[in-house]
């Protein structure tokens, strides 16, 4: 089915630009970009059916890269105690933090574990989003991180998105590894990686390089391994001190390099170089109340691509909305309205490895797109959280919202 | 007609405290609570019907206490010229900033204002808000601000909500008035305010008492005339100075005094004393990256009632959600989320002199409130942005949402 798409404005966002195309018309066929272009410049053709979009902005379908949206439980109650005056050594003492959302995650069953994460999922399709990433990383065991990456493929065959699914298994210590984290990033490497993958579970392999967490020489094992499985990898990095892991994930050609705010300038020269994208993550940022800003200036200056990404997790980012994400990369990171855009579309897509297929609106890309009432471009990161009205088209097809 | 609600817990948020009520049963009779405890001391009825709330936190509907939602235009355009490195200065020589908002709300129609209005308030609505108030201040002229109250009346006739009309003339000085500010005040007091409150049009009156807008002493002269007309005041007060607005506020018995981080511990106590609720902006506080946070300590050391707004307007506070202020109350002003919760309730009521009518749920008031599908209440201020599933009610009637 061949339709037109017309009375709209589009910012295709290709090359990470705005491109705007005032009084624009949108060709589709078979869940693709036949033809996009002014109006007046339109060829003649024979749409199956003609959709007047009413003036509304067209954007690429917005991309959130980075995500932990499945996960037992919630970490409200902490909130609320942490909020009441209760330290952290109080709660960690009562087994919260990480480990409660580990338990609560290996107790969970996989139909509890996908209801909880479709409702979250929804919430983020209901701000536009098409295309989602979704880690693992609260099983931190071989069928516990299975159920979690069968849950992430399910949300993907039975919404209206497409999700792509990251193997998190370096994300904390399980507590049968106490003190042996070497041990644990052993067994990553030699039993569950291979196995996942085999499995057809993986599309890429992520870790959390922190004194808290991994050691650069242990991620780059896990790193080593993903290679081996012909798996690209991305890296939680330089959240909360400088190791130079978004370095090391250059040298290993990682699609991202996560976080970020204590990264130095070799680090930016180096994604640079190999192409490695900033995935900045201000819902942590602000959640945290931290005040290290990500080096926006080296990063600019070097030509990193910036993508903007929601975080959800129970933790430290239990953000629902990834518009909200672009106001907060402005107001905290002082992005522009349009390199926030960019960051939620092409170089989110990039930051995934589809950069080819997804991420603007471009003769041959997925016809996945949202037409917004609203005045100009800048109006997606401006208002601060609600509802924009909107039409999401996925594939070609409108759908629901 | 008489409804059963039941299969919930209730936060009732008498007192201003969560006041939980688990396994609870409501009964709603002529749009009024006639019933409300646990289930198991249900006495025995007829109702008419029976609803199942399939295990939903109910909280009263919350209340909006503090927005600017009817304005022409918007600042997009601005926000992202700011972002770009273009100066306040090259802005305001542009005929930015609130002389903006003041030209194109002067420029547009009633129709206008209300459709882009609805927009907003039905952005609000979707969240779980069922009392708005909404002030005047960008029309800045008789006619003008006439325009602006019809509008807000409006609202409250064709959408399913309570709103409350506030006159804000003294928001700003217009144009016209240049250098001229102390003739603008006996404009309000002698035309402005007498006309508009004959009409019936005004709930409220409000001013900006800040060293950019009106001096206190401009704001007692309009204190006087609202006396006079037997209207209640409300103040924006100490949001970029000390002034001792809210002192002033307070010695007229103001329902509130709203921003307030610059307020002193002498200001605390004599709001405390007069009953004046301190209404708190963390939306403004947050888009301004302003550092002075108000002084939560003497407002809880003093007894001082809390109240949380969205402050929504189009330069200092594009907010659309009023449960992402909660978080922001939370997160950026150290609130827990059973205050947050007080403040968007019971005390949000009492800012409005609606505290023996709305604001929580007993028997006698109004059966406004929402089934939220939550683990605990404190989960209202934890996630952040998007959409949580629920039910709304008000008047004892479901609205659709
Ligand atoms: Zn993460
Ligand atoms: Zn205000």
């Amino acid at each position: 089915m061949k339709t037109l798409w017309q009375h709209c404005h589009v910012a295709s966002m290709a090359q990470g630009t705005y491109s705007i195309i005032e009084d624009a018309a949108i060709v589709t066929s078979a869940g693709h970009i036949e033809w996009i272009g002014p109006r007046q410049q339109l060829p003649a053709l024979i749409a199956d059916r003609t959709v007047d979009l009413g003036g509304a902005w067209v954007t690429p379908g917005l991309i959130d890269c980075h995500t932990h949206a499945v996960f037992g439980g919630n970490r409200s109650g902490e909130f609320e105690q942490r909020l009441q005056g209760v330290s952290y050594a109080e709660i960690a003492a009562q087994g919260g933090g990480i480990a409660s959302t580990v338990r609560a995650t290996r107790a969970a069953s996989e139909d509890q574990l996908f209801a909880s994460a479709r409702q979250r999922v929804q919430a983020l399709m209901h701000d536009g989003v098409t295309t989602l990433e979704i880690k693992s990383g609260y099983g931190l065991d071989l069928v516990s991180e299975r159920k979690l990456l069968k849950v992430i493929r399910r949300l993907g065959e039975e919404l209206p998105l497409t999700v792509r699914s990251t193997c998190l298994a370096a994300h904390a210590l399980p507590p049968e590894y106490k003190d042996r984290a070497d041990d644990y990033i052993s067994h990553i490497c030699d039993e569950m990686l291979p196995a996942l993958a085999a499995e057809g579970l993986v599309d890429a392999v992520d870790a959390f390089c922190e004194y808290l967490a991994f050691s650069p020489a242990q991620v780059e094992r896990v790193f080593i391994k993903a290679r081996e499985l012909g798996l690209p990898v991305k890296l939680h990095a330089e959240q909360l001190s400088s190791l130079a892991g978004s370095s090391l994930a250059a040298r290993y050609q990682a699609l991202s390099a996560d976080h970020l705010e204590f990264m130095t300038e070799d680090d930016a020269i180096a994604m640079a170089a190999a192409g490695t994208v900033a995935v900045l993550l201000p819902g942590a940022f602000y959640f945290l109340r931290e005040t290290q800003l990500p080096p926006m200036d080296a990063l600019r200056k070097h030509g990193v691509k910036i993508a903007i990404a929601s975080d959800l997790n129970p933790g430290t980012s239990p953000a629902l909305s990834l518009r909200l994400m672009l106001n907060m990369a402005c107001t905290l990171f002082r992005m522009t309205p349009e390199e926030a855009l960019a960051g939620v579309t092409l170089h989110a897509a990039t930051a995934l490895g589809l950069g080819d297929s997804h991420g603007s609106l471009e003769v041959g890309k997925v016809a996945d797109f949202v037409a917004w009432q609203i005045e100009r471009p800048a109006d997606l990161a401006y208002w601060l959280g609600g509802d924009l009205p909107k039409r999401v088209v996925r594939l070609g097809h409108e759908i629901s919202n």
